[in-house]
């Protein structure tokens, strides 16, 4: 279960425009951090942005704001710069393009979420390790205690970033192209091709004998299980 | 044909850290491109870096450098601060899931395009209605011409941005998990679940009576086209 709590919209997660695609809850936050598997992170660098796609994980307990991890070479710019600084991180899911009539209301379904923070370095060992758990268990669950877990000298490699989830909204928009009333007959198709991510087949690797296990298994079946969403 | 000159790396485009996975040419930015459907634009409003979804299109005519359009409300926050400013663009595949026998040599299959740029805000009326078909194009080939086009009421509320393919930095992964040698004889099964994004059957709006047309068909086929990249 994750929390209910609102969330607060500061200035910048205040939706502007389009306001009814604003998910306002913890619950809805959740379900596209959940639902995903890569963010962009965006972090300023000598006054520029710099985005880049990375993984995450997160820890969504009841009755708290709930914690994403990023991690990343101790030696990445996006990481080394990241502390200290606010950082902007982006999960989105594309679902269908719309398309309508006119090209003015042609669109996008999706669902987004963006998350503003000052990130925490983790130099706690057990927060760290518990932090790059998240991060493999969120792309494959259960992958984390099926691996050789990170030695003393590749966790010093390796810097993780925590940040609280307390700033942050989420945009959806879902269903069929809406064309003004004067276009209504205009002779020109108008739907919604839906998108998803789909995973394949898993691809054992060439220098491994045995057998796919279950959690892969059981992840590429859920990646590939049919949600048209639209 | 895409263009073939190589691309600049200016201090933020070279890449520091696993430089065997950097494409160096454009024929390699433009494949990233032509594959995409969305990005991730990043501005800096308030010192605060801002990373939105968002479609674009592009021109890559042979023998220049090429232009990426984006396109938003002139209400929109991204956009209004866009103009003056150096934004970063960033294009991302997710090919694949890399599951190593050691938690630290997991990864990700991808390919992915940062470019950066001053952007121009386009004011001219003509190459206005030109990028904003590039993007309609660039999600579906053919759509711009089977739609209503938008009225000079519409082009008012829609700011387009053009930014030049000078700066940019391309980077993939592809291919199997890589442990290191003390690890192989590991019993954890070691390989990669390919992920890629489909197309489901287009729906036809409710209020719609006409066949899916052909442009759809193919863009629909196209997309769920079996290609594993691994």
């Amino acid at each position: 279960m994750t929390t209910t709590t609102p969330l607060s919209p500061t200035d910048r997660t205040k939706l502007r425009r389009e306001k009814e695609r604003a998910a306002i809850d913890r619950a809805a936050l959740a379900e596209v951090l959940l639902a995903g598997m890569f963010c962009h992170l965006g972090v300023v660098i000598d006054g520029a942005p710099l985005v880049l796609p990375t993984a995450y994980g997160v820890d969504l307990d009841e009755g708290a704001d709930g914690t994403l991890y990023l991690h990343g070479s101790v030696a990445a710019r996006s990481v080394v710069a990241s502390p200290g600084q606010t950082i902007c991180v982006t999960v989105t899911h594309a679902d269908g393009l719309v398309l309508a009539r006119s090209a003015f209301h042609h669109s996008v379904n999706y669902r987004s979420a963006v998350i503003f923070g000052l990130p925490r370095l983790v130099t706690d060992p057990d927060e760290k390790l518990h932090g790059l758990n998240r991060i493999v268990d969120h792309l494959v669950p259960g992958r984390s205690t099926a691996v050789r877990p990170p030695s003393r000298k590749e966790l010093a490699k390796t810097s993780v970033l925590a940040l609280d989830l307390t700033e942050a909204s989420v945009k959806t928009r879902a269903g069929a192209a809406n064309d003004d009333e004067e276009d209504l007959d205009l002779p020109y198709w108008t739907g919604v091709i839906p998108l998803r991510v789909v995973a394949e087949e898993p691809i054992t690797n060439p220098d491994c004998t045995l057998a796919i296990p279950t959690h892969i298994r059981n992840r590429a079946d859920q990646l590939s299980a049919a949600v048209v969403t639209g």
